[in-house]
């Protein structure tokens, strides 16, 4: 799979932090809220259709995720998605939600239009977060 | 857990379909595109904070789902979510999305305004397609 590439889309919108055993993890650049996304390394398209024992991992992975944004991050509760209408790139939301964020009770997607950035440093720590409790690799 | 209940708010929203291992299968009373919600019996909130096992389980139910949604109602895409900021109780959308479908390629979240009702007849032929493919049983 070493000519997987992430889409496009994903590149533009997302910083590119690293990677888990089956899946890239990128992070949201708009930084009102966490935000990573999982791009698991697969051609297919949709979560559900995956092979039962790669499906567990992937998802395996996400709760990983989820784990960093309650326990690390505080977040009260986590919205998990995959929706694909625009990207059709498989690719899983881990989002940390807290009443009184930015558009709660809303999801975000088509709601969260304010934006706010990451430093670099901001992005080093997650990285490092990610590291230490998820196993994050660098990709290559 | 024999005191288990369905959330009002869904309840309201949905036909009760009837139950698979893990989850009561629910319906969206909105008949412009097939939506199902799996509410599995747990009092966790977050699919990502169950158990391992159970949380295999409980994706395979929604996983299930998914099939009947492509290969019985030749849907080409499926979204799959668990976010769960209005009503709390543990739920996961199943829905049948194509290319031209009433809010396309927006979420439903938000956006599915317009409504449409099934026929009993047409909620039977469901029960009887998730009763078929899925073993889907009467709740009780």
């Amino acid at each position: 799979m070493s000519a997987f590439k992430i889409h496009d889309q994903l590149l533009r919108d997302c910083h590119v932090l690293g990677r888990l055993e089956r899946s890239h993890v990128l992070l949201h650049r708009n930084a009102l809220l966490h935000w990573f996304i999982l791009v698991p390394e697969t051609d297919h398209l949709d979560v559900l259709d995956l092979e039962k024992t790669i499906r567990l991992e992937v998802v395996g992975e996400a709760a990983s995720l989820s784990f960093v944004l309650k326990k690390r991050l505080s977040y009260p509760k986590v919205n998990f998605a995959a929706i694909g209408n625009v990207v059709p790139q498989m690719h899983l939301h881990v989002i940390g939600r807290k009443p009184g964020d930015s558009v709660w009770p809303a999801p975000v997607w088509g709601h969260l239009t304010a934006a706010s950035s990451y430093s670099a440093e901001q992005v080093s720590t997650i990285v490092d977060l990610l590291t230490t409790d998820c196993g994050l690799r660098e990709n290559g």
